[in-house]
Protein backbone atom coordinates (compact mmCIF):
# COMPACT_ATOMS: atom_id res chain seq x y z
CA UNK A 1 0.00 0.00 0.00
CA UNK A 2 1.42 3.33 -0.78
CA UNK A 3 1.36 5.91 1.87
CA UNK A 4 -1.67 8.60 1.12
CA UNK A 5 -0.43 10.87 3.22
CA UNK A 6 2.09 13.76 1.65
CA UNK A 7 3.01 15.89 4.28
CA UNK A 8 2.01 17.25 7.92
CA UNK A 9 0.37 20.60 6.50
CA UNK A 10 -0.88 21.40 9.52
CA UNK A 11 -1.61 21.28 13.53
CA UNK A 12 -5.32 23.19 14.47
CA UNK A 13 -5.05 25.08 17.48
CA UNK A 14 -8.35 25.62 19.73
CA UNK A 15 -7.94 29.39 21.24
CA UNK A 16 -10.33 31.33 23.03
CA UNK A 17 -8.92 34.94 21.62
CA UNK A 18 -7.72 34.70 17.68
CA UNK A 19 -5.38 37.91 18.24
CA UNK A 20 -4.07 37.66 21.44
CA UNK A 21 -2.61 33.86 20.70
CA UNK A 22 -1.48 34.89 17.06
CA UNK A 23 0.56 37.71 19.31
CA UNK A 24 1.75 35.09 21.74
CA UNK A 25 2.93 32.75 18.13
CA UNK A 26 4.82 36.08 16.94
CA UNK A 27 6.53 37.19 20.03
CA UNK A 28 7.54 33.66 21.21
CA UNK A 29 8.30 31.93 17.82
CA UNK A 30 8.14 34.94 14.97
CA UNK A 31 5.78 32.96 13.61
CA UNK A 32 3.67 35.25 10.96
CA UNK A 33 -0.07 35.21 10.35
CA UNK A 34 -0.63 34.14 6.45
CA UNK A 35 -4.48 33.95 5.95
CA UNK A 36 -7.01 35.31 8.24
CA UNK A 37 -10.45 33.67 7.65
CA UNK A 38 -13.85 33.16 8.86
CA UNK A 39 -15.74 29.59 8.36
CA UNK A 40 -19.04 30.03 9.46
CA UNK A 41 -19.92 26.10 8.05
CA UNK A 42 -17.61 25.36 10.66
CA UNK A 43 -18.06 28.11 13.26
CA UNK A 44 -14.30 29.37 13.15
CA UNK A 45 -12.36 32.08 12.70
CA UNK A 46 -9.23 31.30 11.97
CA UNK A 47 -5.37 32.26 11.16
CA UNK A 48 -2.92 30.55 9.05
CA UNK A 49 0.72 31.17 10.32
CA UNK A 50 3.55 29.39 8.16
CA UNK A 51 6.37 27.55 10.17
CA UNK A 52 9.52 26.72 7.33
CA UNK A 53 9.89 28.03 4.18
CA UNK A 54 10.00 25.09 2.27
CA UNK A 55 10.09 24.59 -1.72
CA UNK A 56 6.91 26.21 -1.80
CA UNK A 57 7.55 30.32 -1.84
CA UNK A 58 4.95 33.02 -0.45
CA UNK A 59 4.55 34.06 -4.02
CA UNK A 60 3.24 31.24 -5.83
CA UNK A 61 -0.22 32.07 -3.88
CA UNK A 62 -2.07 29.97 -1.45
CA UNK A 63 -2.84 27.14 -3.60
CA UNK A 64 0.85 26.36 -4.26
CA UNK A 65 1.72 27.22 -0.71
CA UNK A 66 0.40 23.54 -0.04
CA UNK A 67 3.48 21.83 -1.19
CA UNK A 68 6.21 19.93 0.53
CA UNK A 69 8.06 21.28 3.29
CA UNK A 70 5.75 24.24 4.19
CA UNK A 71 3.64 23.81 7.42
CA UNK A 72 0.73 25.42 9.15
CA UNK A 73 0.04 26.48 12.51
CA UNK A 74 -3.64 27.10 12.23
CA UNK A 75 -5.42 29.02 15.41
CA UNK A 76 -9.18 28.61 15.64
CA UNK A 77 -11.48 30.74 17.80
CA UNK A 78 -14.86 29.52 18.15
CA UNK A 79 -17.26 32.03 16.46
CA UNK A 80 -19.63 30.06 19.31
CA UNK A 81 -20.27 28.12 22.54
CA UNK A 82 -22.29 25.50 20.69
CA UNK A 83 -19.77 25.60 17.60
CA UNK A 84 -17.94 21.88 17.35
CA UNK A 85 -14.62 24.33 18.84
CA UNK A 86 -16.09 26.01 21.41
CA UNK A 87 -17.56 22.79 22.67
CA UNK A 88 -13.96 21.44 22.54
CA UNK A 89 -12.96 24.48 24.42
CA UNK A 90 -15.39 23.99 27.47
CA UNK A 91 -14.60 20.26 27.48
CA UNK A 92 -11.07 20.39 27.55
CA UNK A 93 -9.58 23.89 27.77
CA UNK A 94 -7.34 25.56 25.10
CA UNK A 95 -4.73 22.81 23.13
CA UNK A 96 -4.15 21.35 20.03
CA UNK A 97 -7.20 20.62 18.48
CA UNK A 98 -6.60 18.76 15.19
CA UNK A 99 -4.12 17.29 12.75
CA UNK A 100 -4.02 17.88 9.43
CA UNK A 101 -2.54 15.87 6.77
CA UNK A 102 -2.43 16.82 2.86
CA UNK A 103 -3.35 14.36 0.33
CA UNK A 104 -2.91 14.18 -3.55
CA UNK A 105 -6.85 13.57 -4.11
CA UNK A 106 -9.11 13.82 -1.39
CA UNK A 107 -11.78 11.87 -3.12
CA UNK A 108 -9.89 8.86 -3.40
CA UNK A 109 -8.23 9.28 0.16
CA UNK A 110 -11.71 9.10 1.19
CA UNK A 111 -12.68 5.85 -0.38
CA UNK A 112 -9.49 4.17 0.49
CA UNK A 113 -9.65 5.12 4.38
CA UNK A 114 -13.69 4.45 4.31
CA UNK A 115 -13.01 1.08 2.86
CA UNK A 116 -10.48 -0.07 5.96
CA UNK A 117 -13.51 0.80 8.34
CA UNK A 118 -12.30 4.18 9.94
CA UNK A 119 -15.65 6.64 10.35
CA UNK A 120 -15.85 9.53 8.00
CA UNK A 121 -17.29 12.92 9.66
CA UNK A 122 -17.29 13.99 5.51
CA UNK A 123 -18.49 11.41 3.17
CA UNK A 124 -17.63 13.62 0.41
CA UNK A 125 -14.76 16.82 0.05
CA UNK A 126 -15.94 20.29 1.71
CA UNK A 127 -14.43 23.93 1.38
CA UNK A 128 -11.38 24.75 4.04
CA UNK A 129 -8.78 26.99 5.13
CA UNK A 130 -7.15 28.87 1.74
CA UNK A 131 -9.02 27.30 -0.54
CA UNK A 132 -8.53 23.60 0.11
CA UNK A 133 -10.73 20.82 -0.42
CA UNK A 134 -10.74 18.97 3.07
CA UNK A 135 -12.46 16.25 4.89
CA UNK A 136 -12.70 15.23 8.53
CA UNK A 137 -11.81 11.53 9.83
CA UNK A 138 -13.45 10.57 12.68
CA UNK A 139 -11.31 10.74 16.12
CA UNK A 140 -12.78 7.68 17.76
CA UNK A 141 -11.67 5.37 14.98
CA UNK A 142 -8.58 6.83 15.11
CA UNK A 143 -6.98 6.96 18.72
CA UNK A 144 -8.53 10.03 19.71
CA UNK A 145 -6.90 12.12 17.43
CA UNK A 146 -9.43 14.41 15.11
CA UNK A 147 -7.70 14.03 11.81
CA UNK A 148 -8.45 15.86 8.18
CA UNK A 149 -7.17 15.47 5.01
CA UNK A 150 -6.27 18.12 2.89
CA UNK A 151 -5.89 18.51 -0.52
CA UNK A 152 -4.70 22.27 -2.05
CA UNK A 153 -6.43 22.90 -5.15
CA UNK A 154 -4.63 25.26 -7.90
CA UNK B 1 12.39 38.58 14.37
CA UNK B 2 13.31 35.48 12.47
CA UNK B 3 11.38 32.48 12.83
CA UNK B 4 13.03 30.32 15.02
CA UNK B 5 10.93 27.83 13.56
CA UNK B 6 11.95 25.92 10.27
CA UNK B 7 9.13 23.03 10.39
CA UNK B 8 6.73 20.92 11.61
CA UNK B 9 8.83 18.09 12.72
CA UNK B 10 6.20 15.50 14.64
CA UNK B 11 2.96 15.52 16.52
CA UNK B 12 3.43 13.14 19.34
CA UNK B 13 0.25 11.14 20.39
CA UNK B 14 -0.67 9.38 23.35
CA UNK B 15 -1.84 5.77 22.89
CA UNK B 16 -2.38 3.02 25.59
CA UNK B 17 -0.99 0.10 22.83
CA UNK B 18 1.72 1.10 20.52
CA UNK B 19 1.64 -2.45 18.11
CA UNK B 20 -1.91 -1.51 17.80
CA UNK B 21 -1.87 1.81 17.11
CA UNK B 22 1.30 1.27 14.62
CA UNK B 23 -0.76 -1.25 13.01
CA UNK B 24 -3.62 1.10 12.68
CA UNK B 25 -1.29 3.92 11.12
CA UNK B 26 -0.07 1.62 8.47
CA UNK B 27 -3.63 -0.26 7.77
CA UNK B 28 -5.35 3.29 6.85
CA UNK B 29 -2.67 5.68 5.98
CA UNK B 30 -0.56 3.42 4.88
CA UNK B 31 2.36 5.00 6.97
CA UNK B 32 5.27 2.90 8.32
CA UNK B 33 7.57 2.86 11.35
CA UNK B 34 11.02 4.28 10.68
CA UNK B 35 12.70 3.90 14.67
CA UNK B 36 10.85 2.17 17.76
CA UNK B 37 12.99 2.79 20.62
CA UNK B 38 12.25 3.20 24.50
CA UNK B 39 13.08 6.34 26.59
CA UNK B 40 13.64 5.43 30.56
CA UNK B 41 13.89 9.47 30.94
CA UNK B 42 10.66 10.36 29.43
CA UNK B 43 8.68 7.25 30.46
CA UNK B 44 7.88 5.78 26.84
CA UNK B 45 7.88 3.50 24.41
CA UNK B 46 7.69 4.95 20.58
CA UNK B 47 7.15 4.62 17.16
CA UNK B 48 8.29 7.74 14.63
CA UNK B 49 6.63 7.16 11.53
CA UNK B 50 7.51 9.19 8.73
CA UNK B 51 4.81 11.37 6.39
CA UNK B 52 5.95 12.15 2.97
CA UNK B 53 9.43 11.86 1.57
CA UNK B 54 10.28 15.73 1.23
CA UNK B 55 14.06 16.86 0.63
CA UNK B 56 16.04 13.75 2.88
CA UNK B 57 15.93 10.58 1.64
CA UNK B 58 15.80 8.04 4.00
CA UNK B 59 19.07 6.75 3.15
CA UNK B 60 20.81 9.34 4.52
CA UNK B 61 20.15 7.91 8.31
CA UNK B 62 18.37 9.20 10.97
CA UNK B 63 20.10 12.75 11.39
CA UNK B 64 19.62 13.90 7.89
CA UNK B 65 15.90 12.42 8.14
CA UNK B 66 15.16 15.85 9.83
CA UNK B 67 15.77 18.08 6.99
CA UNK B 68 12.94 20.32 5.77
CA UNK B 69 10.07 18.25 3.85
CA UNK B 70 10.48 14.66 6.43
CA UNK B 71 7.91 15.04 9.30
CA UNK B 72 6.78 12.42 11.39
CA UNK B 73 3.67 10.65 13.92
CA UNK B 74 5.18 9.82 17.13
CA UNK B 75 3.48 7.21 18.72
CA UNK B 76 4.22 6.96 22.30
CA UNK B 77 2.86 4.28 24.94
CA UNK B 78 4.28 4.99 28.27
CA UNK B 79 6.27 2.68 30.60
CA UNK B 80 3.75 2.98 33.49
CA UNK B 81 0.94 5.23 35.17
CA UNK B 82 3.39 7.56 36.56
CA UNK B 83 4.99 8.76 33.91
CA UNK B 84 4.01 11.91 31.92
CA UNK B 85 1.93 10.12 28.85
CA UNK B 86 0.60 7.87 31.34
CA UNK B 87 -1.15 10.06 33.26
CA UNK B 88 -2.26 12.35 30.10
CA UNK B 89 -3.79 8.87 29.37
CA UNK B 90 -5.51 8.57 32.46
CA UNK B 91 -6.73 12.65 32.37
CA UNK B 92 -7.76 13.07 28.97
CA UNK B 93 -7.45 9.59 27.03
CA UNK B 94 -5.38 9.14 23.95
CA UNK B 95 -5.04 11.59 21.41
CA UNK B 96 -2.41 13.97 20.13
CA UNK B 97 -0.03 14.97 23.42
CA UNK B 98 2.26 17.12 21.82
CA UNK B 99 4.00 19.13 18.57
CA UNK B 100 7.69 19.32 17.74
CA UNK B 101 8.92 22.04 15.42
CA UNK B 102 12.20 22.04 14.36
CA UNK B 103 14.80 24.42 15.26
CA UNK B 104 18.76 25.27 13.73
CA UNK B 105 20.10 25.62 17.50
CA UNK B 106 17.88 24.20 20.64
CA UNK B 107 19.86 25.75 23.14
CA UNK B 108 20.05 29.30 21.38
CA UNK B 109 16.55 29.04 20.79
CA UNK B 110 15.79 28.54 24.64
CA UNK B 111 17.46 31.26 25.40
CA UNK B 112 15.37 33.11 22.68
CA UNK B 113 11.93 31.92 24.21
CA UNK B 114 12.93 31.94 27.75
CA UNK B 115 14.24 35.55 26.72
CA UNK B 116 9.76 36.02 26.20
CA UNK B 117 8.86 35.35 29.47
CA UNK B 118 7.86 31.63 28.26
CA UNK B 119 8.31 28.81 31.21
CA UNK B 120 10.95 25.99 30.08
CA UNK B 121 10.20 22.72 30.95
CA UNK B 122 13.67 21.69 30.21
CA UNK B 123 16.48 24.51 30.68
CA UNK B 124 18.86 22.72 28.86
CA UNK B 125 18.77 20.48 25.88
CA UNK B 126 18.25 16.90 26.25
CA UNK B 127 18.13 13.39 24.47
CA UNK B 128 15.18 12.87 22.01
CA UNK B 129 14.34 10.30 19.50
CA UNK B 130 16.27 9.55 16.59
CA UNK B 131 19.50 10.52 18.12
CA UNK B 132 18.30 14.23 18.49
CA UNK B 133 18.84 17.20 21.10
CA UNK B 134 15.12 18.48 22.17
CA UNK B 135 13.61 20.69 24.96
CA UNK B 136 9.71 21.03 25.92
CA UNK B 137 8.45 24.46 26.63
CA UNK B 138 5.76 24.57 29.25
CA UNK B 139 1.89 24.51 27.73
CA UNK B 140 0.41 26.61 30.41
CA UNK B 141 2.47 29.67 28.70
CA UNK B 142 1.50 28.73 25.17
CA UNK B 143 -2.13 28.31 24.73
CA UNK B 144 -2.45 24.73 26.57
CA UNK B 145 -0.20 23.67 23.93
CA UNK B 146 2.79 21.35 25.32
CA UNK B 147 5.92 22.41 22.73
CA UNK B 148 8.86 20.40 21.82
CA UNK B 149 12.13 21.97 20.07
CA UNK B 150 13.84 19.21 17.72
CA UNK B 151 17.31 20.00 16.65
CA UNK B 152 18.48 16.72 14.51
CA UNK B 153 22.44 16.47 15.37
CA UNK B 154 24.78 14.97 12.85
Amino acid sequence: MLPLLTRIDHVGIACRDLHHTIELYRETFGLEVMTLESNEEQGVREAMLRVGTGAAALGSGAAGSGAAGAGYVQLLEPLGPDTPVGKFLARRGEGIHHIGYGVADVSEALAAIGGTGIRLIDERPRHGSMGASIAFLHPADLGGVLTELVQFVS
